[in-house]
């Protein structure tokens, strides 16, 4: 029989618990033993939950028992969970966790303590919630040599831009819409400036690439500044604008960002709409991929932290294969990285707008904005556009086109 | 180093070569040893090309060689796919395959020799080509209890499919046309009558379910009787015509089946187009998670193969977890699943069908179709629909609507 332990019982970590109870009997199976919870560490109490006959206040009583071989760490943030986890795994106890906070910020080093005392840090809950994205690049796609991977990784931003897209509303009632539905937090910021994205592409990019990348030096915009205007040249280009969360490579620089991008029509990330996230992956001999899943949300996390830990229960003291090493990844600066962009000027400046972005540039024209005209240049890098945007001036907007 | 062997230099087999010889630097990497490709078994010469240096005719090279460790079979139909199969796993060398008829006919007997003789049998690319979708419900989707698997897993079908929706044009052009672009053999059969999704279909449940499920107890209609008129129908209700092959769990009992059914356009599986697969996954703790793909071609069904062959090497002489036993699986007959149906009837037999059929059945109608209508029904058993349509007598056409 294992034993298991979680750390925190929030949203996420009662999920947990409520994955192994309602699943046992099928999941024992399938580990070929008994999995059973011995401890929830809480501060609080929970009169009344199932949970009572479990749960510690005192981290001691998990990392001092030698029964306990596997432990969640779903409690989010740096502390106390990057030194619970550390002192987890130094005991010789595989570590499974949703945080993405933590392993963007110190996966690699938790991941070498893991491989010293002979145990796993696995995070597959710290992307894509459900989504089995990075099992699935650790191991199924490793004859690949990955070029891109490109995400809705935030449900919340996403629910946004869809309200926006099908109702017409503005940003700021999306947001509150989203608030009310329990989508959003009460501060948003860390959804809808991308900063949770951020950190997400930052952990897939390193598993792609096999060396780290550092979110903090990911160029991220959010999605406050869309407005409904761009939404309605979206549609007219059958184009949905999406936060995508990209990292790719381009003539042998590794890039990444986060941004607003418009996604045409034809494109599989077009019709992932509300709180679904996907992921979309390139390779030299895969072609074109995507996963695509609940991004969020209790369960389907828990699921992936779960099944975490089943793995690791499974593999005993075997480390399993990572591709994301310590060493830093050369991530070049945008600039240099081309596209076809969006771009919004006066109607005033339109004859002036296509001498400086180009004659090959597409005219877009919406009936009910004749104060105004768009324009979809040819392939720039962004420094080109930046100085033609420059050069012109009173651009109204742009939204950068994914390739 | 490891030294690995090529079973057929057809087209999957040629590209297995091409994504070791293109990616050597990179697999070298993530398997943190060489891998060597120490021969390729094929009847045929190659005279100037680069497989002629590893080239063998003669089978006992591979299965007496002790270097060799893990060897692909990529020839395709049982014989002597079986017999090689069955011979290099006896020899201790895993087998990594793309051969789905095998693998759906002779699986649980091939993982059952490679378990005794501590090896692997892997066979990620025998469904959904690139889609690495049999990884993930082995080891990601570990925790949940899975309700349904339903995927687009025929290419041809569905190129046919899109063609017919998209120009109008009948199944016979559809078909010519993909039999012109190379997405359809001469002897389109087994892939338009639904035996081919028919295996992969047989394959996934049999994991889903953890027993295995004979393909030949799959009810199983293929796409020739679908109509332009069905087509335009589809429309007219935003939904679309997929060749799905699907199992499903309904009050208990089990159930497969690979038919052409309506998908509605919120349904994920709607809007993959073309010669692309997908695979849609509901879990009780997941919720709905879809992964898409390149369903076929040479390179992606390559990388799968590949993938599972640099695992096969890592693994060493650990057998690798699969849900699939041996114990036949409970499938029950399709009579007693319930879903809704599209019914198409004469206008003059409109009152009588409503009548038959449920006050509750929805009406379309074509303005192009004056002469007919059609009902939407509401859920009944398969038996039910069956018995109500003889009732009727002289339906103009039917379809199952997906759940």
């Amino acid at each position: 029989m294992a034993k298991i332990a979680i750390l925190g019982y929030g949203t996420v970590g009662s999920g947990v618990a409520e994955v192994f109870w309602t699943n046992e009997k099928l999941i024992d199976e399938r580990a070929g033993e008994e999995i059973r919870i011995k401890y929830v560490l809480d501060l609080r109490d929970f009169p009344g939950d199932r949970v009572e006959a479990v749960l510690t206040h005192d981290f001691s009583d998990i990392v001092n028992d030698p029964e306990v071989t596997v432990v969640a760490e779903v409690m989010g943030g740096m502390k106390p969970a990057y030194d619970f986890t550390k002192q987890c795994l130094m005991a010789g106890k595989s570590v499974c966790t949703s945080n993405k906070e933590l392993v963007a910020a110190k996966g690699p080093e938790l991941m070498r303590i893991a491989r010293e005392h002979h145990v796993n840090y696995l995070y597959e809950a710290s992307c894509g919630g459900g989504i089995p994205i990075i099992r699935a690049m650790n191991e199924s796609l490793n004859a690949d040599d990955l070029s891109e991977i490109s995400g809705i990784l935030n449900g919340t931003t996403n629910y946004i831009l869809t309200e926006m897209t099908e109702n017409g509303t503005d940003f700021g009632d999306a947001l509150k819409r989203a608030q009310e539905l329990g989508y959003a937090e009460r501060n948003p910021e860390a959804d809808v400036e991308g900063y949770d994205a951020q950190r997400k592409i930052a952990i897939l990019s390193s598993i792609a690439y096999g060396k780290t990348v550092y979110y903090e030096d990911i160029h991220t915009e959010g999605i406050s500044g869309v407005t409904p205007t761009d939404i309605e040249y979206a549609k007219k280009l059958k184009m949905k604008i999406r936060l995508l969360a990209s990292s790719f490579r381009e003539k042998g620089k590794y890039y990444a960002m986060v941004a607003p991008v418009l996604v045409e029509h034809t494109h599989p990330l077009y019709s992932v709409d509300g709180v679904f996230n996907a992921i979309f992956v390139k390779g030299n001999m895969l072609g074109d991929a995507m996963f695509y899943g609940s991004g969020a949300g209790k369960l389907p996390t828990a699921s992936a932290v779960a099944a975490d830990m089943i793995q690791a229960v499974k593999a005993g003291d075997t480390v399993l294969y990572s591709n994301w090493k310590e060493e830093e990844a050369d991530l070049s600066p945008l600039d240099s990285s081309s596209r076809r962009f969006f771009v919004r000027v006066p109607v005033e400046k339109k004859e002036e707008a296509i001498r400086v972005f180009g004659m090959d540039a597409e005219q877009v024209n919406l009936e009910e904005r004749p104060e105004e005209t768009a324009l979809i240049t040819g392939i720039m890098t962004e420094q080109e556009f930046e100085q033609k945007a420059a050069k012109l001036g009173g651009i109204l907007g742009r939204i950068r086109i994914n390739m």
